[in-house]
């Protein structure tokens, strides 16, 4: 049995994507226990939305969902990895391949991301 | 400037540590805005304790401090990515490379963790 511990932040887990061949780290999403099931029983990596407060499948509008190869969850049962192959090379709704594309350098940040696709063309916003 | 989104989960954001050399991702840590401004003046990976609710700089107690070779944040500056270099090679508390150990398979877990260090013989417990 896998027992992860939801009770430790109000029923939320912070679950960790990294692309399983290269190790970038591509973005932090959050799940709640339907997420980790519904991530389990489909093989894609599907979170909480703790903005729009529902389940998010990954990609389910842009196209860029997130196939699981690997989970790891850690020691104390509260943190997920899930290394993914990433559909369409980006992660990140920005249109960058991942969302940590800012850098932080000497006080301020610098963008670094690699654009992948436009958000406008996307997501018609 | 560089400004972080401590309000969206009371004052905490998760930071994700990753080996800055290979790719790995050993810890997920929590910072809250003092741990967040001591890392970046110290340049030494400092998370806050929800357990023990004050102030960590990781690797105090054990010696495998972590040295931050470059740090990210994603596009909604609610996530930290720290890049660093592990001394000691260890991250985890009980005694493995990465917290990280546990691999999801068939509904259980399988501990592919590489030791390093005696837990027993660091802490004494």
């Amino acid at each position: 049995m896998i027992q992860l511990d939801f009770e430790k932040m109000g029923g939320l887990l912070p679950a960790i994507v990294q692309d399983h061949q290269t190790g970038e780290v591509l973005m932090l999403g959050f799940m709640n226990e339907v997420a980790w099931e519904a991530t389990l029983s489909t093989g894609q990596a599907t979170f909480y939305s703790r903005s729009s407060q529902e389940i998010w499948v990954k990609g389910e509008t842009s196209g860029n969902r997130q196939i699981v190869k690997e989970i790891r969850i850690d020691c104390d049962n509260d943190s997920i990895l899930l290394m993914i192959d990433q559909i369409g090379g980006a992660s990140c709704h920005t249109g960058y391949r991942s969302c940590f594309y800012k850098q932080v350098k000497d006080g301020s940040t610098q963008n670094i991301g690699k654009p992948v696709f436009d958000p406008e063309e996307v997501y018609g916003k």
